[in-house]
């Protein structure tokens, strides 16, 4: 027997979501029901690793350590991190406990390393794909899913590190059912439909800088939000039906229905947000025009008697989420790329469709009016990720893609 | 006696009008109740010159005739001036039945002739003060309140050429109530207070250019506007109370609470245009600005235990209208200059207060965070017009600045 550690490593990685409805939570109000869709991790994902590290002799206690994109980070009592970390220990304890020949690990520290595969720039919560990971990676080291522990316990877990992460327990279409406990213990995310169930819709988003922004004086939104005469009866009257159309849009693959229901969510969802006092403005004019070029393709395609071809919604920022169906896709991002250029960086076209970055080599439908919008310069949307639905976390060889060392120490560390 | 026509010719200058809650019938709903500001004729009004034409021989029927800043337009059958002059014969054609003495002008073809002193470009909407204008040198011309016409009654005409010019017959705060007759004859506009109540009331207007805003398919507001769950809460459960918030505010002279409730009803209203399928986007990255740096100037005036220092507005467009009291006019004046620099051209300063137009020349208040926006462009707002509460329509001396001539022609024509 040597002196060195022994470590155990797990790997997972999990995926985005983009919502609906929650959205209004970020403003501190509950709602009924909120809806996702879980996006591929082929193109948008955390990736983790997490160890425990057995030593021969544990009179020191050296404390769990987490790396997030190579920099190490305290966990903090109480944080987020810590918090899954305890909630997974517990389990695992449990399972120990009913288990009598399995190895006593649930004690032994831990080290987690996390990377994101996009930027901070691109405007996507990583909160939601990394506590994801986090807790997808800690079952795996752990081995509770084994032992009967349920995605749905999981994912409950995961919402104690970051509320929008327990949607990013589950691949494809998810709702987040609020609950009625006070402890929050039946607030779990549910599969609506496997991605399979619609396979084929896509996801653009657009990253919209915000450079004029400056920095308004926050002065708080749950105060601010009190004052919206609005706000109460979207989330009492509006929301809840809506949520069910869209579930039903989702059940039936009625991308008409789903992308009306979209955009007048989203629509809703900044409306309010204006009704505020001081008003929360989110959306820019890069924003708004993306919204009218949208309006525009949608006018066309149902002018010629067919239904809606993208739909857009805005979370908490300037940047575009639009939905489209694979068939419609290169037609939409050749107009997309018209008014708001790319260089081949800023879209890399990780589909291989062959759309030029700079766009309009295509034909624009029938009706369609070019004076919608203007065309915009170069960098105006500063890159498309072009995505899809796509399946729930995944895990994966930590012998091939495992963050962490032998020693448990992370392979890459920032300079 | 010679061949020549006698002229006789009235002339009348009428004022713009801000309001708040009746904007909402620009999307074709009505509301009970509307307040608006009239604002001083010193800077912005339309002057109009009305004349009837007698001629010895009336054996052909020369039409009536109207200029509007110096080119000829068609009176059209059916449209607002035509509808507003028969209205305004209808009347002295009673007049003249009751007062057989008095001569029968009512059938005299007349000559109009219209100016604004302020550019389209200010995105002031000029039939407000137009029209008023029309309906006062009518009835200046044909001597109606001599004879007991109301200014109630002259309202309500001027109402039947264009909504809101119903407000600018009268000075100081007005309230325009819906009525309840299908045929809207109980619907005018009342005096809530004269411009004498409460003088010190200053307006700024920060006309906004929109270039990037291209031509979006508007595809009838109308129907879009059924789409909006809150617009109705809005305008049902809303708009009545605040109106009588604002009254009591207007009266008591409470420039706090009628700068929030201002800005809380812009807000909503814009709101309520995003809410609608597809949106509708008055307000652009410019408008949010200048909504970021009232609200900042706002915060550190409530901090330094003082009440509100500006209220914004915004109607169905990119421009901004605040309400300053005198008192703090060159300061907030100093502010926005600051971060929306003009020339002396863009900024005439009509009140002499000295101020600069670069800006930025007194100092900051207390606590005001520097960084709410960036200090933008010459032009990015195009020019900045000051202003105050005013009286209403003027009877002027056609001799010294009547537009039409001794021949009943105007005086000004566009080459």
């Amino acid at each position: 027997m040597s002196d060195q550690p022994y470590v155990f490593q797990a790997t997972c990685s999990a995926p985005v979501n983009i919502a609906w409805g929650k959205r209004d939570t970020s403003l501190i109000l509950p709602t009924n029901s909120s809806l996702s869709v879980t996006l591929s991790q082929d193109h948008l994902r955390s990736l983790t690793s997490a160890a425990y590290i057995t030593r021969k002799q544990l009179g020191t206690f050296p404390p769990d350590r987490l790396w997030l994109n190579g920099e190490e980070e305290e966990v903090k009592e109480g944080g987020r991190t810590a918090r899954c970390l305890a909630e997974m220990r517990r389990l695992r304890e449990q399972v120990e406990a009913a288990n009598p020949s399995l190895q006593k690990i649930a004690s032994y520290p831990i080290h987690i390393a996390s990377e994101n595969n996009f930027p901070t720039a691109a405007g996507l919560a990583s909160s939601a794909s990394g506590l994801s990971a986090l807790v997808a990676t800690l079952a795996s080291l752990y081995a509770l899913q084994d032992h009967g522990v349920s995605t749905s316990e999981l994912s409950r877990i995961a919402r104690q590190g970051s509320g929008s992460a327990c949607r990013s327990m589950f691949g494809g279409y998810v709702a987040w059912e609020m609950g009625s406990q006070a402890d929050g213990s039946d607030s779990v995310a549910v599969e609506v439909a496997p991605a399979s169930h619609w396979p084929d819709l896509h996801a653009l988003i657009l990253v919209v800088s915000d450079k004029k922004k400056g920095t308004p004086s926050t002065a708080g939104m749950q105060r601010t939000v009190a004052t919206s005469a609005l706000l109460e009866h979207r989330i009492r009257d509006v929301v809840p039906a809506r949520m069910e159309r869209i579930t039903r849009a989702i059940h039936a693959r009625d991308f008409d229905a789903f992308a009306r229901e979209t955009m007048a969510d989203s629509n809703q969802f900044h409306a309010v947000c204006l009704d505020t006092e001081p008003p929360i403005f989110y959306l820019n004019d890069v924003s708004r025009a993306v919204i009218q070029l949208v309006t525009e393709l949608n006018r066309a395609s149902v002018a010629a008697g067919k239904g809606c071809v993208a739909a857009y919604t805005y979370d908490a920022g300037p940047n575009a989420v639009l939905y489209v169906q694979e068939k419609d896709v290169a037609h939409v991002l050749d107009v997309v790329l018209r008014y708001f250029p790319q260089s081949a960086e800023s879209f890399p076209d990780p589909f291989q469709l062959g759309v030029d970055p700079a766009g309009g080599k295509g034909a624009l439908p029938e009706g369609f009016n070019e004076a919608v919008i203007p065309r915009h310069e170069l960098g105006a949307v500063a890159r498309v990720i072009h995505t899809m639905v796509g399946d729930g976390p995944r895990t994966l060889d930590s012998s091939t893609e495992g963050l962490l060392d032998g020693e448990g120490m992370p392979k890459r560390v920032k300079q």
